[in-house]
């Protein structure tokens, strides 16, 4: 296969000069397609979103920081720069959508604290402060004391920690819920069915809805799939996480994102604000997270397992997170455990996200943002909104090009 | 007050040689409320149960064990004869009850291991082994090789065991669900209400129904309770579990049950039979317990939890339990953690439950089973056939009477 270059083609209807606006189709109901449903409505597009479980999977599963610096890594500046570039898109973001929707989007900016356990998690602690000081990033190393000084709920044997104060986060069930009413509101359509891509002579035409497996009852059929019905649409957006690799395949596509296992926990302290801050450590070489909610509830997170999709809550990986948040925050022994759920985060092979044109016109993907879909979200958006309707995409997103994985041809 | 004996009396229609049947209500559709109807059913009575959440509560939560050597201790030689007699009667009680309802009653006779972890706990175990060879139990010593070749999915690090090969367990939502059936099919009613009972010229003759705590809607008024309707009967049974003390309170009657919080866990191996025995453990001073369940879920209990009516399930409980689990049976880090649920035992001061007449003519009380509804539920059930009925009662039961908390009236 080829991936056309995005500034290729302008949807057909554009090119022909008829007035009527684009349509276009998106498949995936996560916190990408809906964001890019939500730009594409705005920027005058008509907009269906198709999906058998709206706002479900990995959006519903997500912590959601916007933590570009504490997720950087060595050898990833390319995601750093998107992160960032997204990062700072979002009080923008969160401030139309709230208008757009009349509903709250909380983005609390109260920053991060990146603890250290002990000796050996301190190294791990001086190395992200290397990385960071080196792309001159906003951060700060701080003793045990002054640590508890920002957080009194900390446990007492921590060794030390980095502030990294220009880190925030939003609730994704809450963004989610917000950008479905400023969709509706702006006219978009949200069907929950699942769909694929309908591709005649080379070109997309729309996609086809497909009868929900096992909707034929629970006689425990393995269900069969049938089309129930097309919709047709000027470009499709294929935004379903890792089963976008299917889709695409379907159509002789490469795009590669695996489902990565991730086990989050929620806990409801008897307390409100028992953290201020996102923290996030590394105890005895294991990472975990909290992020706290507005509700007072901490988002504890999470797992990263290699192992398919799989979305088995196990023991082991529950005592884990536990383990580690009440080590970090001894009275959370004390919290409710008010859920245990599992997402598959879409990964891709350099974690980076594939966004972009698929070589065949009208077929745009935007899928495998890994850990980071809430983060890239209004980035990623911005993006497929280019994409779309022929503009030049923010070049933060260059490096999201499905061409890095084309297959190539022989000469 | 006073507290008649049970043999005072007769139910009314009895003594006045009235041929209907006697008709009985109980107030309270756990294991003891279904246990009595059931078997009031087989003794010719008309029976209605009133529950708001039948076969809920502790009798949802419990693991239904059925150990009377296992939880013996010491100073409580009248709950173990009492245990040691309702046991020898759940064979009987179970055939009887599959062959009424039509379903599957397991009673799973594989025997219990009685772990230590450590060299403290192993004291334990030593203590527990005089103790039952003391009362001429069979209990055998076990090395850690002994032990794994019983169960080899055990952890290799375990010190020793006990084997405690007479004992067994049911799964108490099977025995609920048949009890529903076999009370149904016996022509017995159970409504899904509240009651209290209803006493005229210092006699039962009923229960109101009251409408439900909250039914009234969702607005968020505190729900008052008003009657709806009342149901006569010849004798009332108070089966409510903690919530009798209320009921009783109502009537001037002392009985002293307080709700003893107990959280528990199920966990659902990928591989079928991980465990073939009951497994009790001292793990590090704390006590845990694996119960299989046929279908291959192993439920892992419980905290004892001295704090009023709070169903909370906590981080800290769920992550010790987890923790002991792990290190008893290491494969069980992999298993799925199906559920967290709390259960509130309905505990007395001295630990025997309270069972007989109540000094109100035709209200009789069943309540308080604490850790042991299901363990004593066929013997509880005979003895309240006997109260209503007016025969003697098993006299393994002679040590619930309600009178040994009854207030001396002065003379």
């Amino acid at each position: 296969m080829t991936a056309a270059r995005p500034t290729d083609r302008r949807p057909a209807l554009v090119e022909s000069g008829v007035s009527t606006r684009v349509r276009v189709a998106i498949i995936g109901g996560g916190i990408i397609g809906l964001a890019c449903a939500w730009q594409l409505l705005r920027s005058g597009c008509n907009v269906t979103v198709l999906d058998p479980d709206v706002a479900g999977g990995a959006t519903h599963a997500a912590a959601g920081m916007i933590t570009p610096s504490s997720e950087a890594t060595f050898g990833q500046e390319p995601l750093l720069a998107a992160s960032t570039a997204s990062a700072s898109r979002w009080p923008s973001f969160a401030a139309a959508l709230a208008a757009d929707s009349g509903l709250p989007v909380d983005l609390r900016r109260a920053g991060t604290l990146f603890l250290a356990a002990d000796h050996d998690d301190e190294q791990v602690l001086a190395r992200q402060a290397r990385l960071l000081e080196r792309h001159h990033r906003a951060v700060e190393r701080l003793p045990g004391r002054a640590t508890r000084r920002l957080e009194p709920a900390l446990s007492p044997r921590l060794a030390g920690s980095l502030l990294i104060a220009d880190e925030s986060s939003v609730d994704p069930r809450q963004v989610a819920r917000a950008l479905r009413v400023a969709i509706a509101r702006r006219g978009g359509e949200v069907l929950s069915a699942p769909a694929r891509p309908l591709v005649r002579d080379g070109r997309s035409i729309g996609v086809e809805r497909l009868e929900e497996r096992g909707a034929a009852g629970h006689a425990g059929s393995a269900g069969h799939i049938g089309q129930v019905g097309t919709t047709g649409a000027d470009v499709t957006v294929m935004a379903a996480g890792w089963a976008t690799t299917a889709l695409a395949a379907g159509l002789g596509i490469t795009v590669p994102i695996r489902p990565l296992k991730g086990q989050v926990l929620r806990l409801r302290p008897s307390a409100p604000d028992v953290l201020r801050h996102i923290v996030r450590a590394c105890v005895h070489g294991r990472f975990v997270y909290l992020v706290p909610r507005p509700g007072g509830e901490i988002v504890v997170g999470a797992t990263s397992e290699d192992v398919g999709p799989d979305s088995t809550v196990t023991a082991g990986a529950v005592h884990d997170l536990l383990h580690d948040a009440i080590e970090l925050v001894p009275e959370l022994s004390e919290a409710a455990l008010v859920e245990s759920i599992t997402g598959l985060r879409p990964a891709t092979p350099d974690n980076l996200p594939i966004v972009g044109a698929t070589g065949i016109d009208g077929l745009v993907v935007a899928a495998g943002h890994g850990r980071d879909g809430i983060l890239l979200a209004p980035l990623t958006a911005a993006a497929v909104v280019s994409h779309v309707l022929g503009s030049a995409p923010p070049e933060q997103a260059d490096a999201f090009t499905p061409e890095r994985f084309a297959v190539k041809e022989r000469a």
